[in-house]
């Protein structure tokens, strides 16, 4: 749904869900590839994370400590400009503490603001939350 | 720093503003007047609240579960179009829960997606996200 010259709706869409099953996987560089250069990351037991540097150094960090095993479900995806638009999702699955092997369910939110610069579009700002459990 | 011809930066703001400071008073209904009639609530705990009807219900039982004693830091506050923009905050203080009266330190991160309707900047979007402790 868009009411620009250029429907961009799907391409929006692509990044975030590329963000989403690279994540799952621990992929950091497809991960990053998905960020602007000065992206931001904001989410659970981390103050935000902001630029390409800092997330390159956070992503990884994240990966060692949690193995995410969650699934994706696109709850809407907007195009609010020429450049601009956004995307939000949820999350669901287990995540598993490496360091215990303790698994819990959980449930999470996410909303990319994402934006297209220099012909392509990139998460400018990104929030996840723990939805659950409450 | 706008490139429009309105540059409502100020207004933009002053909706993130408004909310923050009315949600540490628990203040209900200029949270709600603060939101766009389809706004949506992402944030720790609680399923993503969809509308007013469904915000209005979530915040009294967020405000009779817990007191949250915060202060707000607007990090960046962007006009997007027209009719958009976005404000990226933080915050810091203590939460008591009110029914044993425990007091822990927190710290939050919140973006806030603002729409133009009818004259008027609501929130559309609003995911916040517990960033510590960690």
């Amino acid at each position: 749904m868009s009411a620009f010259a250029n429907d961009e709706t799907a391409a929006i869409e692509a990044v975030a869900v590329a963000y989403l099953t690279a994540f799952v996987r621990e992929d950091v560089d497809t991960v990053l590839d998905a960020y602007a250069e000065d992206g931001v990351l904001m989410g659970p037991g981390l103050l935000p994370v902001e630029g390409k540097g800092a997330l390159a150094m956070a992503y990884p960090a994240v990966f060692a400590a949690v193995d995410f095993n969650v699934k994706y479900t696109i709850k809407e995806t907007v195009q609010i400009s020429e450049d601009w638009g956004y995307v939000r999702s949820t999350t669901e699955g287990t995540e598993t503490i490496k360091a215990t092997g303790d698994v819990t369910p959980v449930t999470y939110a996410e909303l990319f603001l994402i934006r297209k610069s220099a012909g392509s579009w990139k998460i400018a700002r990104y929030c996840t939350t723990k939805t659950g459990p409450a």
